[in-house]
This record gives structure tokens, C-alpha cells and sequence, in this order.
């Protein structure tokens, strides 16, 4: 079970229950008063707790396991182990989230404004807002009902949170306006100065940096991820984004609805991604580019070009996805010839 | 214009006076009169704006702009449309960067200590130093007149910051003795432990770090960057420097002025880096080489050599930028003759 | 020297006293009563200084240093410069640790707990422990005895340090159990939420992360690093590893002991890594891998493959290093037939 100094379960939840929670069909309807008081990966569970098995890779865990009960895809329903109840369901990993969320929910806020805080007095807080000791709430802020603003975070002047939302330990937002339900991990940099500045031998000249990050609903951002405010434009962050750890987001950047950005990308200046834009880890994208709607990008690929709606790339400088296979191969051809 | 929220704005500027900070000429003297309260990008500048257009990508942008007035090269200024008043200039962003600068002035510390702070008694602070809640000061540490150390900073025992710096929210430097001018934005880390071990299978035993990082005048420094002090010599950043988010200095790194280090680059222990080296981000420079003034680093590139002053290099391992290329396109022929 | 204002010098100490401590031997056995006050790099050592020549790029400097006294291996012991007292090694920089050490001994904690400290009255603090101003000790955590919690750092709630171990300023911990003598440099942020959510077009569902990081003994994490709690299982860091800055360590991963991981590198969710593996900077590798004892990664290498003990990888996707090599030949041959 979940290491109960961290984290605080309901529960328990029958088979029945649980079917409804997750939308997860139930197979075995025989079992639906079946009860359940945890969830656990597949290797430990064991009778009283719920699994799920979703990558393919872990198909020994799956057979092997002692969970009581798992979600899984409707085809591996009749490997399932003896004793085992089986909710079946075309994505298993989403049913399992919509489980696991119900023995052990977000913790919200809890209402409570620490004295070791520091407050200015024109800031305004909603309804059972937390603020934790250190947080900083500068002049004008506004934090919407039910926001938890985490100890030693940094809230600049003038800057907007919804509601619902969780900043992290440490982190850190000027000049940001953030939608409702967001999550801003810990030590996150959002809204400082673009690397806005004109070069030249005399000197760089900083540009003053005049724009804001804009951040939608239901955005998630990454430990020590940082995103800096527009030049003039804002840095546009759209609903349902997940951004990682050690992302860097420039300057004027805009991103559509459900983007997911894996750690330590980094996306420069003024690019423009649609809806659903995936990179994968390290991934670098140059400035000034337009990449559309469901554009897939590898792990490492350099993207200098602009993208349509559902490119695939990989590679440094990026190419199509097949065409980077064919050079992977042709590379590994070429040394075997010259043996 | 810029959001009142977060920006004060001076002004009306007349375009005389505009001409006269920013250096640009004026091509009809005409309007000299005219004044303008703003400055905006082309697409949402009006006839009160001041805009600029730089990158020829945004050509479109300038001919249909509605802005009162631009900064311009000099054979762009007959594409302006009609009652756009024209500040011709080779540098147009750079003249556009001194009138921003004066609408939007840099704040400035404001001369108030929060009672919020943690100041050791023996540190020193000069004049008109602001120190925002929560910000720790320890022993012995020196702040130059008219900077600003903001929430939750950490200065370390017996750092020294020179005058007119901002240290931002949550930054820690401990070991480091900084110039005059510069911009440490939030989060950055300095001057902790380098990656320093005599690695064996009996452990990894660490080595006393005993050098500095010294920074030079009108420095930035990007959110979340992290600069190691010295194992024995000094880290140094020479003057001028401009180092994006996230980039990584390893210890003993030696950089001269004016180098411009884009984010996510990570440069390991001991390289010394000429004058005005550019790289781009992503970018990896290896250990104890030696890069002359000048030479420029394309971004996701692997420098694992000695590069002689003004060179240019791209690829991992990073090879002439012509040979890069090259093989770049040799690459994809490769595979094309294959099918 | 090291400069007064940041380090603390212990000492003199005469050549027997240093052979004894460094394991070196002491080849000219007239001079084991000189003393030495410190320790130079060899360029800028005198003669009351000790040295230590190990990279043969800096032989150079070795010949012609005026350190008193010097460690190196040795097959360099008659290249010494007259007068200079040689300890021989075959490893000469972990001897040279060794010494400095004593020179220059960590600092440990003092004992003294800031009235600036926010500590929840639940909170366990062991003997001599040191907590500076603006740290934040949430509820039921536990700090072992001799340990210190750096200003503005962060201990959540139930989180667990061992003895002996330092937390740099501004780090944050949560979700996580860390046992003796570790270090965490600033900005660290450990056990936050892994990136786990189901991905779909009708939105992104986050999953509960139920696990916790678990860190062994006489582990050093790096300035602004990132580690994910596990999602069911925990994410584990085996005693002895060297994690340097801005690396990212996904949800689950587990590290055997000893391994050492360069700045920037990120390792994806649930990889497992022997023992004393090695990871270059910037390197990455992909999710749900395993890594045998002593396997080796290059500098900016994209590891998609299993590796076996003590494999060598380079490039992107990573192959074999003498494949990586003829691959980078080839290219370059390639390149010049087309002329």
C-alpha cells in the first residue's frame, strides 16, 4: 500500500463500484460485491487490492500476479490468473487513473493561511485558499478558491490564479494570469524575462520584455520547468497542456489545447504549435515556426522546420519518421560494408 | 499595450525625441512632432505605437501594419504603408530596444528592507537596497547600492553583489562574488559544489571545492541556469555574458565577454571560452577544450574539440557547419538511392 | 588560497601526516617533516602548497609548477620539477582528495536552529542538526542527527533524512526518504509528481502517484536535478551514485549503487540501472529499459536499447561505441567523395 506518512486512502470500494467509477467493464459479473481496499502495481498487489496491466511488455506480471482484481484490454481478458476479476476496457490505463483517484484523491486545499507567510495586503484571496509558510503573495495578486499556494513559493505582483489549482514548493510567477485546475510543480520559473536582446559587438542591448504568460485549465507544468513571458505577444499556454520537468519554454510561444511536452525540451522563440503537439524527451525546436495540429516529434529530434498537422519527425535536424529509420539503418549498412 | 498589471509606462515620446534615444533616422522629418504613448508588435500596433520590423520572415506584417511608427532598414522604408512614420536604422531591433527602454524603464530597486526578511547583522548593504519577504542574507555578505534581492533569494556567506543588480525570486548563490548591473533571474543556482570525485569501484570520493564563481558586469542569467564554483581556479563569466534558462557551467569554465549561451547548453568543467562565443541551445561542449573568440556553436551540436577563433561547427561530434551540412544532405541522398 | 570569505583552512601539515592520510607514498622520504599550509592548482601553487598532476593534458603545468609538493603517478615522479616533494599514486586525484579534505574538512552542521526556520511542531529533529532561516519543516518529517537544512529549503510533510546530510538552500523534498551523509545541492527537487496521465483526444487523465524516492547512502544530487516519486512502486537511487545538475529522473526508475549521471542527462520512467553505470551529459534514455552493472553511455547518446554489463553505447538511437565511431568516419568520407 501506499506509504500512509505521504498518503491518506479511501475506500474500501467494491467490484461493482469500481465498474462505474471507470467506465471498466466488469467480467465476472458473479464478483461485483467483491470489495477492494487499495491499488498496486502488478508484482505487489495481492487479493485485496486492484491492478491494471497496460503496456504489453509487462504480460509475465500480468499472468504471474496476485492482484484481486486488474483492468485490462478485452483481448489478454482470458489470461488473467485464477481468482482474478478482470475489468476490461479499450484503454485499461485510463480506467485504473479514474480508480486510483478515488482511493486516494487530490488533497486540495485546506483553507488554512500559515502566519509565516508573507501577504501583501492588497492581494486577494478567494474561498479556502492554503498558503504554507515562505510562500510570498505580492501586491494585487489574486488566488482563486481552493488554490494551495506551497510553502516558499513566489506569487509576483499583480499576478492571477484560478481556482483549484497547486503551486509548488518554490516556484516562482511573475507576470503570469493561470486558468482554473492547474498544477505547478515545484521550483517551476513562469513569466520572467524573455532572452530578448540585440547583439552586436558593442554590447547586447536588453529589450524590454512586454508581454505575459497566459496560462489555460487543466495545465499541468513540470519541477524547475521554465517559461518565459512575451516580448510583446504573451507566451500562450492552452487548456489541457502537460508540460514536464526541465522543460524551457521562450518567449511568444503558443501552444493549443492537450500539448504534451516531455522533459527537457526546449521550444524557442515564437513558435507556434497547434492542438495536441507531442515532443518527445530533449527534443529542441527552433524558433519562429508553426507546427500543426497532432505533430509528433522523437526524442532528441531538432526540429527546424515547420511541421503540417500530423507530421512525424525525428532525428537532428529533424526528418520525416520513416525517412530517419531508412537513415539509421543505411548509416549501420554503411560501416558493415567498409569492414 | 502592455498590461498595467504588471508594467508602468512613460511617456508620450514625439518622434523627435525618439529618433534621438534610439539613434534611428528619421525619413520624414515631417512628423517629427508626432507623438506616440506605446510601443507594440506590428500586428496589434496602432497609430499612437511605435513598432519595429527585424526578421524579413514578418515582411507581411510590416506592409499591412497599422502602427504609427517603425523601426526599419533602410530598404524597407518605401514597403511602409501610408502614415507610417519610418526610423530608418541597420539595427532596427537594437534602436527599437533603446525607445522600449525608455516607455518601459527597467523598476529599479525601491529602497525598502521587508520585515519579512532574514539579514545576518554583519552583512553590508549599500543604498537603496530592496529586499523583498523572505529573502535570506547570510554572514558577512556584501549588496552593492541599488539592487534588488527578491523573495525567497538566498545570498550564501560572504557573497558580494555589486550596484544596480536583481537577483530574482528563489535564486541561491553562495561562494560567488558578482559584478555591477547584472540580472540573476529566478531560480538560478551558483557557486554550489562542482561535479568533483576521484570515481572508483571502492566509491566515489569527493574533492574539496575550493575555488569561486566570479562574475563580471551587466551579466544575465537565466531562470533555473546553474553555474559551479571553481574546484581550485575560479569559474568565470566575463562581462557582457548573456546565459539563457537551464544552461549548465561546470566548474573551472572560464568564458570571456560578451558570449551569448542559449538554454539547455551545457559546458563541462575547465573549458575556456574566448570572447563573444555564441551556442546554441541544446548544445554540449565537452571538458578542458579551448574555444577561440567568436567561434559559434550550432544548437544540439557536440563539441568534443579545440575550436579556433571565429570557426562554426554543427552536428554531435560537432564538425565544420559546411561539413555538417554536407553530410546532412549526403545523408539523405543515402537512403533515397537505396529504395 | 582559498578565499577567506567562503572557506575555512585547517592545517599545517607536514609531508609524513599527508602520506598517512592520503595513502600516496612519499618519494623522497629526507622531506617528511616540510609542512604545507594548502593546496594550489598546480599553475598557481608556491612551494608551501600541494598539488596534484593527474590528466596528462596538463603535463605542462606539472613541469614547470612551483607547488612544494605534488601528487602523481608514478611514471612522472622524475619529471617533477627540482626541489618539489612527490607522492606517488596510481591515483593520484583521489589521493589528493583525500588531503584536501583534511585542509579543507565540510563544514557540517552547527546546531543551530533559526528563529527565521517555519517547523511544524510534529517534526523530529535528531541531535546537532542545523535549520537556517526560511526553511520549511512541514509535519512528522524526520531530520537526522548532524544534518542541515540550508535557508528556504523545503522538507514535506512525513519526508524522512537520515544523519549527516546537507540540503541546499531553496531544494524541496517531499514523498521521499533519504538516508545518511547525502548531499542535495540547492534546487533540487525530489518526489513531486511523476509525468503519468492517460493520454487521450478527450483530454490528458492524471493518474495518482502512489510511491515515494528512496535514496540510499552517500548520494549527491545536483543543483536544480529532478526526481520523480514512483507511480505504484518507488523510485530508487542506490547508495554511492553522483547525480549531477538539471538531470531528470522519471517515475520508477531505480539505480544500483555508484552510478554516476552527468548534468542534463534525463532518464525515463521506470528504466532500471545496475551498478556503476555512467551516463555523459545530456545523454537520455527511454522509458522501461534495463542497464546492466557498468554499462557506459556517451555524451548526448540516445539510449532505446537494453544493455549488458559493462556495454559502451554512443550516438543517437545509441549503438555500440566502436560502431558509433565507424559511423562518424564513414559520414566523413562520405561527405569528401561527393566533392
Amino acid at each position: 500500500m501506499a506509504d500512509p506518512r505521504f498518503f491518506r486512502r479511501k475506500g474500501p470500494f467494491d467490484a461493482a463500484e469500481i465498474a462505474k467509477i471507470s467506465g471498466a467493464t466488469l467480467v465476472q459479473t458473479t464478483g461485483a460485491s467483491r470489495s477492494f481496499v487499495d491499488v498496486a502495481p502488478l508484482q505487489v498487489a495481492d487479493e485485496t487490492c486492484l491492478s491494471f496491466f497496460d503496456n504489453r511488455k509487462y504480460i509475465d506480471a500480468f499472468v504471474a500476479s496476485k492482484a484481486g482484481a486488474c483492468f485490462a484490454r478485452p483481448e489478454f481478458a482470458d489470461r488473467a490468473p485464477e481468482g482474478m476479476i478482470v475489468f476490461t476496457s479499450d484503454d485499461p490505463y485510463r480506467a485504473y487513473a479514474k480508480a486510483a483517484t478515488v482511493f486516494y484523491p487530490a488533497e486540495g486545499a485546506n483553507g488554512e493561511i500559515s502566519d509565516g507567510a508573507h501577504i501583501h495586503p492588497s492581494a486577494r484571496l478567494g474561498n479556502n485558499v492554503q498558503v504554507d509558510p515562505g510562500a510570498v503573495i505580492e501586491e494585487n495578486a489574486e488566488i482563486g478558491d481552493g488554490t494551495r499556494i506551497a510553502a516558499n513559493a513566489v506569487i509576483g505582483r499583480g499576478v492571477v490564479i484560478g481556482a483549484g489549482c497547486y503551486i509548488g514548493p518554490g516556484a516562482a510567477l511573475t507576470h503570469t494570469l493561470v486558468g482554473n485546475l492547474c498544477i505547478i510543480h515545484s521550483g517551476a520559473r513562469i513569466g520572467q524575462d524573455g532572452f530578448g536582446f540585440a547583439m552586436g559587438p558593442q554590447g547586447h542591448l536588453k529589450v524590454p520584455q512586454l508581454g505575459r504568460v497566459v496560462i489555460g485549465n487543466d495545465v499541468e507544468i513540470g519541477a524547475n520547468a521554465t517559461i518565459d513571458r512575451g516580448a510583446g505577444p504573451d507566451t500562450v499556454i492552452g487548456n489541457g497542456c502537460r508540460i514536464d520537468n526541465l522543460v524551457q519554454i521562450g518567449h511568444n510561444v503558443e501552444m493549443g489545447m492537450g500539448c504534451v511536452i516531455v522533459a527537457q525540451v526546449g521550444i524557442s522563440g515564437s513558435t507556434k504549435l497547434g492542438h495536441f503537439v507531442v515532443a518527445g524527451g530533449q527534443a529542441g525546436i527552433t524558433g519562429h515556426l508553426t507546427l500543426g495540429d497532432g505533430a509528433k516529434i522523437a526524442a532528441q529530434a531538432g526540429v527546424m522546420k515547420d511541421m503540417k498537422p500530423g507530421d512525424v519527425v525525428g532525428g537532428s535536424p529533424a526528418v520525416p519518421m520513416m525517412e530517419y529509420h531508412k537513415q539509421t539503418v543505411a548509416l549501420s549498412r554503411l560501416i558493415r560494408k567498409k569492414k
